[in-house]
């Protein structure tokens, strides 16, 4: 049996974390989650766009991959005569987000021990 | 000054993780660069499809991504008279991985802490 093939023995799919659930992983959108995850209560479109470093147009276009998603929605009334936009997780988002981040943290487990076995593979091989 | 403008104030690009590598960040080409990390001395093509659970196709996709941003050097020769495809970090990639891998451990930190913070922030809401 060649090294290789011992290599993928039994390690078939190891890496290839299918609950990295693509609506949520993209930058944006994970900084739009994470940010309604800290105040459920919801965020104004402003402290929003503040908090995630995005551009209004940018902001609307990813909330609404999230809501087509049914992982957010989006309030519009007013508040002081003028118009406010709210956003906040619904009971789907929060529960995905959680799952999501179960296996963002098996990743980052997974990546350091790549890193550091890895390493070690290397140092293995040259001593 | 409004509860909103408070929530935004010193806390802009909160969640915004400019270090988040979208080259690396796809979720497809982070099971690439951990398998790649793993195995530094390189995987042969099939390995590498097998550990990512990606297709022919798809592998070839996003290898060819990391190759243009000088990620991962892909070699073609022979072995036993077959052609064989080895794949492996660059010094660059290896470097470039490890400091999203810092980052990353960064979202998870905060994404467990606006859980924990939100769930008590709606708890406090309640009673």
């Amino acid at each position: 049996m060649s090294s290789a093939k011992k290599k993928s023995d039994g390690r078939a799919n190891q890496y290839a974390y299918p609950g990295l659930d693509r609506v949520i992983h993209e930058r944006a959108r994970l900084s739009v989650l994470t940010s309604l995850a800290r105040y459920p209560k919801g965020l104004r479109f402003g402290d929003l766009k503040s908090l995630c470093g995005l551009t209004d147009g940018n902001l609307s276009r990813h909330l609404q991959v999230l809501q087509e998603a049914s992982l957010v929605e989006v309030e519009k009334g007013f508040e002081h005569n003028r118009p406010q936009t709210t956003c906040r997780l619904t009971g789907e988002g929060h529960k995905r987000y959680v799952e999501y981040l179960a296996v963002l943290e098996q990743v980052v487990r997974d990546a350091a021990a790549a890193v550091r076995d890895g390493s070690g593979a290397v140092r293995g091989a040259k001593s």
